[in-house]
C-alpha cells in the first residue's frame, strides 16, 4: 500500500532543472546500446516538448477528451498501453514468477467494513477549503504554501529593490529557487507576487511553516490560515475553515442503497483479507508473498502534474509475510553486492539531502536498513528499475523519517526517481509489522496467524484461569460470555490484582465498559502455572513493496527521451527492448504490390519469434517513417525494398545509432532475437 | 459491448444435465493428449463437487469472505488469477498482436455525458420491485417467472393427482422439466408449489407470458403483475409497482459533488471516444481495430450463478472499424474452412434449437452471416476458444433474433458455451453499424469520420445552399447560427419545398423547436447543382467481438474437470498447457537437504525456458502431491529423488495419463518445451 503520506511526496524541482537533450555517446562503436545516458547539462529540460510528443504519438491523453476531459483521468493509447503492459510483464517475471509469489486478482469495489478496519474510512483524507464567494475548492495545505511563498517572493523582490543592486536581486532570485526546491513538497498554484518587505521574524515564521506544512492537521491549518490571513491566491476572497475530504470514491452496492462501497485506494487490503486462504494454498509454509497488479482510485481534490497525481491508476503490490522473529532472507546473498544511492533518515535529520552509494549488504549490516528481507526487496526493486531503463544516477532510496511513518511501521523506504517535477516516490517499501493482519483479525474474529510445529516442545509459565461453568451461566446470564472474555484477556498486572483480591476478600470486580460485575473465587480460579507448548502461533509481519506503475512509466519517458540533431526536432525514445512498445517495425519501401507477400510473411515470422511488430506501410517517405518510429521508441526497423524481392535480404536499422545492416531476413531475425534476450 | 440484452441470457439447463465424469480415453497410447473429451453420459454433473474443488484450490472465492462476503463480487486466488492471465495472454497474442490491433487502456471512471450519449444512462436498467412489508427486492421479470412457474407446476401436480395414475404423474413431471428448459431464460428463486388445478386458458396464458418474459417493459410487467396477482414468492406479501433500476455504479468525481461519474459498464465507450486519435495513430489507414482488456461493472439487482452474473468482471473487447460499403476481409480466405455449429435466427423462428455444422465460408456465401468481416471474427473467436480448451461439441454460435438486437445493429451472433447452467453467452459478435461513432460525434460536434482520397474524382448532384452573411447576422442575431444550421441540414423534401416557397412567395419558414423564423430569398439561395468530389468522407461501421473473460474461465473449468477412478474423488483439471495456471510442478521426494540445490537450480532452469513452475516441497507424500497438482491442472510434474543426486535424471509425470518417464533433466526440459510449443 502506498501510504497515506503519499499525498505529500512530490517535491518541487528547480524550474530550470538541468537535463541533457543530446545525442547519446558512443553509439557508433556500440549500435546495440539502447540505454542512453542523458548526462546532466545546463540545457533546460523542455517538458512541453515531451508532452507534445506524448500526445502526438498517443502514449496517453486526457480521458473523454472530445467531451472536454476530466482532471486526473487519462487514457493510454496503443504505444502507452503496450509500454505499460511490457513494464507489468517484466515486473511479473522479475517478482511473481522468479520468486513463486501468489498472485491474486481481487475486487476493486470494496465494502465499508473492510476499509473502516484498515483505517481508510477515517484517515484517508485531505483538508480542503472553499472560496466563500465563488465556491472554488483548494487543498488547504496547497493554498497556505502558495500564499506564503508568494509573500516571501514579494519580500525578496522588495529587499532587492531596496538594496537597489543588481547583484543582490540576482542572489534573491537564486535563493528563491533554492528555498522552493528545499521546502515545498508540492507544485502549486501561484499566489500573486507583490513586492512588499516583511519583518525579519515574519520571514522566519513563514519559512518554518513551509518546512512543516506536511505535518499540520485540520485544526492547525485552520489556526494558521486565520493567524496569517490566508485567502484565495486566485480571487483574494476569504476561505472557509478546512474540512476533511475523504479521498475514496464512494458508491452503493446493490439496489437497496444500504450497502456502502468504495473503490479500493490500494490493492493491499484484498490480499490481507485472503491471508488465511493464501497460507493454506502455500501448504502452510512460511515465508511467502502474495502479489497483485490492478487499478486503484483516489478522488484527488485537485489532480495535477500529469500522470503523477491522478484519480485512477495501476499499482503493483507485494505483501511478503515473514516471521517477526526471523527477518533474514534465503536469497539475500544473491543481492547483497547491489550498490544503491541511499538517503538515510539520519542524513535528512541533519538537514541534508546528500545520498551515499552503498551496497545493500553494507546498509543492512550497519542497521541503516532494518533487516535482510527489507534489504532484499530494496535491491530487487533497484534491479527491476534498472531492467526497464530507469537511470541509476537518477534513482535514490530515501528512508522515511520517524514522523513520516505510520505508528506501526518499523522501517520504510521510497524508491524516488528524479524527473522534471523533482524526486518522485515511485515505489514504497515498508515493513508494516503485524498491523494489517492484526486489525482484520480483531475485527472479524478470524485467526490470521501461522501455526508452526516446534522442533522441541517448550515449557512456558503463564496465568491459568478456570471458569466455573456451573455457577457462571446462572449468575451472569446474558453477560456471562462478556465477563468470561474479560477475565481471559486480563493483563499480567490484572491477574496479580485478581489473585490478591481473592486471597484477601474472596471476591473481585470485573469492569466492562460502564458496567461492573462482582466475581468470587467460586466462579473462577486463577493461578500461575506452567504449560508445555508444541506449536508456536504468531501473526506474521508484512514487508510491502508497492509500485505506482503510471509514475514509473512517466519517469521512464523522461529518462528515455532525447532529441537527435540540433536544427530539427527529431525525438527519440530510447526504451530498452524489453519494454519498448513494439520491438520492431516493418517498412515496405513503397506501396508497390510486389512487397505485399513479404510484409505478410515477415510480420508472421517476426511474431512467431516473439518479436512484437508494427507494420508501417503508409505513404510517407522512409526517412519520415524512421523518424516516426523513433518517436514510438521502436528499437529495430526492418525495411523491405526491391532487392528483397530479388534475394530475400532486408535492411536492419538501429533506432539509437541509426546504423544500418544488410543481411538475409532469417539472419536479421536471429540477430534481433539474440540482442533482445 | 455486451449488449443490454445480456441481462437475459442464461438459459436454464436441465437439472439432471448430462455430463461425463470419467477417465479420458486413449491416454495410454497418447500421453500428451491433454484435451480430454468428456463424453456425454447419463451420470449427472455434480456442480457442488466442482465448486468445492474451486474453493479448496482457491481458483476464486467470494470477496471479503472473512467479512461475510458480498453477492456478485469474487476474488481470484493464485490458480484462478494465473489461469485468467494466461487466457488473456492467449487472447492478446491471438487477436491484438497477430492482427496488429491498437490496444488501449482507458479510464474505468466515466463521466455522465459519455454514458448519456451511449444510451446507458437511460436504458441500461432492469425493473425491480419491493416486498411492501419486509422490503426485500426482486427483479420484476424474475419474480413473475418464479410465481407463474410455481403455479403451472401446481397445476400439473393437481392434474396428475386427479388422474390418479402414476403414468400421468410421471409425464407431468417430465413436461415440467421440458417446459422449464425450453422457456425459462433465467434461474430463479422458486415460488412455493401448491397443487391447484388451473383453467386450461390460464395455463395457456401463463405459458405464453413466460415465453415472452424478456420482451416486457416496466409498464407491461406492472400490468401483468396486477392482472395475475403476483406476490413475493418468499413471503406472499404484496409487491410494489416495478421501478427502473439503473445497473451502473454511480459516484462523484472531485470534491464538489457536482460531477457525476459511473463505473464503466463496458470497455467499448473508452475506445469509441478515442476513435480520431486511433485513426491518426494508424496513419489514417482503414480498416483497423482497437482493443481493450479491463474491468467493467454492473450493479446487478440479484447476482447469482457464481461467476456468470457478477457485479465486477474482466472483459476483452475489440472494435473493428470498417468501410460500410466494403465489409470484405483481407484474411477471410485463411478462415473460410473453419467449421462451426450454427443456430441461425431462421431456425429459432421456427421454434427449434437445432444447430447446423457449417463452414464460415458457406455461412457467409449463403448470407446466414451478414458479411465477411463478421464471419472472419466469428471464425477467429472459434479458433481462440478451441485454443484455450473449450470443447467443440459444447460451443455454438447463436444468431440474435431481430427483436433481440438493438435497432441499429445489422447482425449479431453470440458464442454460447454449454455448462451446467445451460448455454451461456460468453462472447458477443455484433455489427453495430455506424451507431456509436455517430452519436458521440453528434453530441460533441467532433467529426469521427474517415476521409478517403478517391481514385477518380466523382461528380455528384446535390442541393446547394448559400447563406447571405450580410443580411443573416443582423436579421437573426443570436439565432443566426441555429437558423443557418437548420437550413444546411434540410432533407431533400425540405429543399424542394423551400425552393417552391421562394418561387411562389419569395419566402419560407424555418422551424426550430418551438420557434419559427421567416427567411426570404434575399437571405438564402437554394438550387440543385453538381459538385466534383475528390475525397470521400464516411463514418465507419463497427464490428465488435466482446469477451466475458470470467464466463469463459468458468466454462473452461467445467469442460476441463473430470474425476479419476471411481471410489476416490481424485479431481483432475485437464487444461491445455497454454492456459494451465502453472506448466510444471517441481517435487523433491522428501525434505532431505541433498535435494535443495537441485530444486534451486531446476526451478531457475525451467523458468529460463519459459516454463512457469510451482515448487511443492511440502511434507505430504508424493502421491498426495501429484493429486494436489492434478487439482490445479498442472500438466507436468518433475520429481527429484536420490537417483537425481547421483546421475542428474528426474521423473516426468503426465497429469492426464499419469504416465511416467525417466530421463536427464535437460532432456525433460526439452521435451516439455517441444510439447508445449
Amino acid at each position: 500500500m502506498i501510504e497515506m503520506q503519499l499525498v505529500a511526496l512530490i517535491e518541487l524541482f528547480p524550474s530550470d532543472g538541468s537535463r541533457a537533450i543530446k545525442e547519446p555517446k558512443d553509439t557508433s562503436s556500440s549500435p546495440h546500446n539502447f540505454i542512453v545516458i542523458n548526462n546532466m547539462e545546463a540545457k533546460p529540460f523542455d517538458r512541453s516538448a515531451l508532452e507534445q510528443l506524448v500526445t502526438k504519438r498517443f502514449f496517453y491523453a486526457p480521458s473523454f477528451q472530445i467531451y472536454g476531459g476530466v482532471a486526473g483521468l487519462y487514457d493510454y493509447g496503443p504505444s502507452g498501453c503496450a509500454l505499460m503492459n511490457n513494464i507489468i510483464n517484466v515486473w511479473r517475471n522479475h517478482f511473481v514468477l522468479e520468486e513463486e509469489m501468489l498472485e491474486v486478482d481481487t475486487s476493486i469495489m470494496t465494502t465499508y467494513d473492510v476499509l473502516k478496519t484498515s483505517g481508510h474510512v477515517d484517515k484517508f483524507a485531505d483538508w480542503m477549503c472553499k472560496d466563500l464567494k465563488n465556491g472554488e475548492i483548494f487543498r488547504a495545505d496547497h493554498v497556505v504554501e502558495a500564499v506564503l511563498e508568494a509573500r516571501l517572493q514579494g519580500d525578496r523582490e522588495a529587499r532587492a529593490a531596496e538594496a537597489g543592486a543588481a547583484a543582490v536581486a540576482a542572489e534573491a532570485a537564486a535563493n528563491a529557487e533554492a528555498d522552493k526546491a528545499k521546502d515545498a513538497k508540492k507544485k502549486k498554484k501561484k499566489g500573486t507576487v507583490v513586492a512588499v518587505k516583511l519583518p525579519d521574524e515574519t520571514v522566519k515564521l513563514y519559512q518554518e511553516t513551509l518546512a512543516q506544512i506536511d505535518n499540520y492537521g485540520g485544526e492547525q491549518l485552520a489556526e494558521l490560515m486565520k493567524k496569517m490571513d490566508i485567502r484565495s491566491p486566485e480571487s483574494g476572497n476569504e476561505l472557509s475553515t478546512p474540512q476533511e475530504f475523504n479521498l475514496m470514491f464512494e458508491s452503493n452496492i446493490g439496489p437497496t442503497g444500504q450497502l456502502k462501497g468504495f473503490l479500493r485506494p490500494e490493492t493491499a487490503q484484498g490480499q490481507f483479507v485472503n491471508f488465511k486462504k493464501l497460507l493454506e494454498f502455500n501448504n502452510d509454509k512460511m515465508p511467502f508473498a502474495s502479489a497483485q497488479v490492478g487499478r486503484s482510485f483516489r478522488n484527488e481534490i485537485s489532480p495535477r502534474s500529469g500522470l503523477l497525481r491522478v484519480r485512477e491508476f495501476t499499482m503493483a503490490e507485494i505483501e511478503h509475510y515473514v516471521d517477526p522473529e526471523d527477518k533474514s532472507h534465503k536469497h539475500f546473498k544473491d543481492v547483497k553486492d547491489v550498490k544503491i544511492s541511499i538517503l538515510s533518515k539520519d542524513v535528512q535529520l541533519s538537514g541534508k539531502t546528500t545520498t551515499i552509494e552503498m551496497t545493500v549488504g553494507e546498509a543492512v549490516s550497519k542497521k541503516i536498513i532494518d533487516n535482510e528481507t527489507l534489504g532484499y526487496f530494496i535491491a530487487r526493486i533497484y534491479l527491476f528499475l534498472m531492467k526497464i531503463g530507469i537511470k541509476h544516477e537518477r534513482l535514490r532510496f530515501r528512508q522515511h523519517m520517524d514522523n513520516e511513518m505510520a505508528h506501526y511501521a518499523c522501517d520504510c523506504w521510497d524508491a524516488e526517481i528524479q524527473t522534471s517535477y523533482g524526486w518522485i516516490e515511485c515505489v514504497g517499501c515498508a515493513d508494516r509489522s503485524a498491523y494489517d493482519l492484526t486489525v482484520h483479525s480483531n475485527r472479524t474474529k478470524e485467526k490470521l496467524v501461522v501455526r508452526e510445529q516446534l522442533a522441541e516442545p517448550r515449557v512456558i509459565e503463564q496465568w491459568q484461569v478456570e471458569i466455573n461453568k456451573k455457577t457462571f451461566g446462572p449468575k451472569y446470564k446474558k453477560s456471562a460470555k462478556a465477563v468470561e472474555e474479560a477475565l481471559l484477556s486480563y493483563t499480567d498486572a490484572c491477574y496479580v490484582k485478581l489473585q490478591k483480591d481473592f486471597e484477601t476478600t474472596g471476591k473481585s470486580t470485573v469492569v466492562i465498559g460502564k458496567e461492573s460485575f462482582e466475581v468470587s473465587k467460586d466462579d473462577v480460579s486463577v493461578k500461575r502455572g506452567t504449560v508445555t507448548e508444541y506449536v508456536r502461533e504468531y501473526t506474521p509481519n508484512v514487508i510491502e513493496p508497492s509500485f505506482g506503475i503510471g509514475r514509473i512509466l512517466y519517469s521512464l519517458l523522461e529518462h528515455s527521451w532525447w532529441v537527435r540533431g540540433d536544427d530539427e526536432a527529431r525525438n527519440v525514445l530510447s526504451f530498452p527492448s524489453i519494454v519498448a512498445p513494439f520491438k520492431c517495425c516493418l517498412l515496405p519501401l513503397s506501396g508497390n504490390a510486389a512487397f505485399d507477400p513479404f510484409v505478410y510473411k515477415f510480420s508472421r515470422e517476426l511474431r512467431k519469434n516473439g518479436i512484437s511488430t508494427r507494420t508501417d506501410d503508409s505513404k510517407a517517405s522512409i526517412g519520415r517513417r524512421y523518424a516516426r518510429n523513433d518517436e514510438l521508441g521502436i528499437p529495430y526497423a526492418v525495411t523491405i525494398d526491391f532487392q528483397t524481392v530479388e534475394d530475400g535480404t532486408v535492411t536492419l536499422r538501429y533506432r539509437d545509432s541509426t546504423e544500418q545492416i544488410r543481411d538475409t531476413f532469417e539472419n536479421i531475425v536471429k540477430l534481433i532475437k539474440d540482442e533482445t534476450n
